[in-house]
C-alpha cells in the first residue's frame, strides 16, 4: 500500500487531553492506518489474523518482550493480556489471589475505593490507611499504615486518574514489617516510569492511558501467586490457565494487543538530551514526563488565579485536576480551549473544575500550549 | 486527511478463510484507515475518545441501534457490549441467569462442551440431549431432549464453529413443554440469517467471526432475565449492572464497538437480486451465504474426492469442515492453496482435515475460488 498517509498534515491534530481512552502518538496511528488492509505482505489485516496463527503470535510475542525490556520486568513475574479492563480485574485479583481470606486496602481516591468495594465480594477486606479526612488530596504516611497480620495481599492505586494523587515510591511492605505481596493498579501510569519490582506481586492496567486502546488490560504477576485461584474463578480470568495458554485461552483482544504493540515501539525510539545527558526509550519518556509537569503545576501555582489542591510529594505526573477562581468560567474556559484546538479538559464530576492529562503521547508543546492558553484566559479574567 | 487509500489495489487481497478472528469487508478496513487519525473532523481517532464524550456516545449508539434494526431485536430484549468473549461469557451466564439451581445444556460439538463445563462451577448442569455418540455429526432429534422440569434455562450452540453443525431452525421451547428460557451462543452464525426473537431468552456473541474484531461480546438478552446475578459476580459482568449504564459501566472496547459498527451499515448497504425478487440488508446477506454453502457442499459431495461428514440437515453455512482422501495430502493443499491466495484453511487440530469458514465478509467470488482450486487440486490428485 501506498504510505500516503505520510502526507497528511498532522500539525493540525489537536492536542488531546482525555483521561482516558486517551491520545495516541500520532505516528502509531499513520502505522496502523497504513497496515490496516495488509499487515507486512500477509495479505490480511491484523484484525482478520487467527490468533493462533504465526502472524498474530509474533506480533503477540514482540509486544510483550517490548513491554518486559522497557519496563524491565524479571523472569520471575509472567505478563498477560486480558480484557475486562481494571474494574473486571478488580474483581479477579481477589478471585485468583485472596484464597478467601483477608486482603488489605489503602485508600487514596475514587479507583481505590471502587477496588475495595469489589473485593468485599471475594474475601474479609481491612482498610490499612485512607486518605478521605484530606478528601483524596494526599498520601497517608507510611507510619500510619495498619496492614493485617495475615494480608493475602496489600492493595493500592499507584496513580489515582480523577484525584491526581501519584506515588512516586512504591511502598516497601517489608520495611513496613509484612511479608504480604504488594498489588498496584498503575492504570494510568504505567510506562510512563520506571517500577521496582522487587516491591511488587502484582501489578495492573488498563491499556487505555498510556499503553493503547480500550479493551486490553496488562496483568503483570509474580509466579508463586499463580495458581491459587477460588473454585468461582472464571477459567477466562484464572491467571493460572491465563498464563499456560500465553494469554490465549480464550481470544484475546488482537488488535488492541497489536496497537500496544506499537506503542511499545514508539517508546524504545524516544530520545531525549537532558541535563543529565542523552536518554533513550522510558528514561526519555519519564524525563519528558517530569518536565511536563513541572511546566504544568510550576504555571498552576505562580498563576495566582488556577488552583490544584493536592499535596506538593504526590501530585500525578499523568492526571492534572485543576480548577478556575469561580465555576462560572468553567463552560468558557472550556469552550476556548476547544477553539484554541485543546480537547477534553473538563474534570471529572465527582471533583469538578478541569483537569488535564498529560499521558506519554502529549508533547511538551501540548502542554505548552495549554499552559500559554491558560495565561491568555487568566489575563481576560483575573 | 485525503482519501488516498481508496486507489489501492484490492483486487490483491488473498481470500481468507480463518475460523475467527475472521475476514472483514475491505470497505469496512478502508473506511477504518481513512478515519484513523480523525473521525469525522473531531481530530481524535476514533481510540483517542473518551467513552463518555458526546463523539463515542454517537457511534455506540447508532451501532445499537443499526444491530437492532438488523436483527429485528424487539424492545423486550437488551443489548449489551461486554468483554471477555464467549469463553468468559460461559460463566457470566450461569452467574447472571442460573440462580445456583440447575441449567440446562444441549451437546453438540466442542463449543457447547466447553459451555456446560463452564457452567459447573456455578450451578448443576443437566444434559438434555448429545450428538457425541454421532462424533458431532448431527443434531439430536427434539423428541430424545429431556429437558429438566426445573431448568433456570436451556443452553444450546446454534452454530458449531469446529465441527460445522449448525441449528437451522432455533429449538421451540414451549413445543418441548418447558417454559424455561432458551440460551444461544450463536458466535459463529450471528447477523448472517435472521433470529426467531420468540424463541430466545439470551443469545450472545464473540465479535471476531461475523461483526468486527476480537474484544467484543454482544449479549442480547430479555428484560425480565435481568436482575438476578449471583453475589460472586463481577460488578463488569452483572447484567443489571451493565445495563443500567448503557454498557459503560467499566471502559467498553471503543474501537472494536466503532468496527462493528461500520459492519453494521455495511450490511444495510448489501443488495443481492434473487429468483425472489431484491432482497437488501440481512436477507440479501442470507441469501449470500445460502448460496455460498450450495455451491461449497454441492461441489465436495459430487467431487468424489473431498469428504464432508456432518448430516445434511445440520450443515454449517457458515463453517465447513472437510478431508481430503488421504491425510499426507493435506500439507500439498495447504501450500497450493496460500500460492492461490486462499488463507487459512486448516481443520482445527481435534477435528483434522480442512474447514473453510465462509462468513458474510466472505464473497461468493471467493467461494468459486476455492471450488476452482478444489477441483484443480483432485483432478492432479485423484
Amino acid at each position: 500500500m501506498a504510505p500516503c498517509l505520510q502526507e497528511t498534515p498532522l500539525m493540525t491534530r489537536p492536542f488531546n487531553f482525555s483521561p482516558g481512552p486517551a491520545a495516541l502518538p500520532d505516528e502509531v496511528l499513520q502505522q496502523a492506518a497504513s497496515e490496516m488492509l495488509d499487515w507486512q505482505g500477509s495479505g490480511m489485516s491484523v484484525m482478520e489474523m487467527s490468533h493462533r496463527g504465526k502472524e498474530f503470535i509474533s506480533i503477540a510475542e514482540q509486544a510483550e518482550a517490548d513491554l518486559r525490556e522497557i519496563l524491565s520486568v524479571p523472569k520471575s513475574h509472567r505478563i498477560l493480556f486480558m480484557q475486562g479492563g481494571a474494574i473486571a480485574e478488580n474483581a479477579i485479583i481477589p478471585m485468583n489471589l485472596s484464597r478467601g481470606g483477608r486482603a488489605d486496602y489503602v485508600i487514596t481516591g475514587s479507583w481505590s475505593v471502587k477496588s475495595a468495594k469489589e473485593a468485599r465480594r471475594y474475601c474479609e477486606v481491612h482498610i490499612s490507611a485512607t486518605n478521605e479526612a484530606d478528601h483524596h488530596t494526599t498520601l497517608p504516611a507510611y507510619g500510619s499504615w495498619k496492614i493485617s497480620d495475615n494480608a493475602a495481599y496489600v492493595h493500592v492505586c499507584s496513580n489515582e486518574t480523577i484525584h491526581g494523587v501519584e506515588m512516586h515510591e512504591l511502598p516497601d511492605l517489608a520495611a513496613l514489617g509484612s511479608k504480604a505481596p504488594l498489588v498496584i493498579d498503575c492504570s494510568s501510569h504505567i510506562v510512563s516510569r520506571t517500577i521496582d519490582w522487587s516491591r511488587v506481586g502484582l501489578a495492573y492496567a488498563g491499556a487505555q492511558k498510556n499503553i493503547g486502546p480500550s479493551g486490553l488490560t496488562i496483568v503483570i504477576v509474580r509466579e508463586d501467586l499463580i495458581g491459587h485461584a477460588l473454585p468461582i474463578t472464571p477459567s477466562a480470568f484464572d491467571y493460572r490457565i491465563v498464563a499456560d495458554n500465553e494469554s490465549m485461552y480464550n481470544t484475546p483482544p488482537t488488535y488492541p494487543w497489536y496497537l500496544a504493540g506499537l506503542v511499545f515501539q514508539w517508546i524504545k525510539r524516544q530520545r531525549e538530551t537532558t541535563a543529565a545527558g542523552a536518554l533513550t526509550g522510558l528514561a526519555a519518556i519519564e524525563a519528558r514526563n517530569i518536565a511536563k509537569a513541572e511546566l504544568l503545576y510550576g504555571y498552576i501555582d505562580a498563576s495566582g488565579f488556577y488552583r490544584n489542591t493536592v499535596a506538593a510529594n504526590c501530585r500525578s505526573r499523568m492526571n492534572a485536576p485543576f480548577f478556575l477562581p469561580k465555576d462560572e468560567l468553567n463552560e468558557p474556559f472550556l469552550a476556548g480551549a476547544k477553539a484554541a484546538g485543546l480537547l477534553q479538559l473538563k474534570g471529572h464530576k465527582s471533583v469538578g473544575g478541569m483537569r488535564a492529562s498529560i499521558y506519554n503521547a502529549m508533547p511538551l508543546a501540548g502542554v505548552q500550549a495549554l499552559v500559554a492558553y491558560m495565561q491568555d484566559f487568566a489575563a481576560r479574567h483575573g
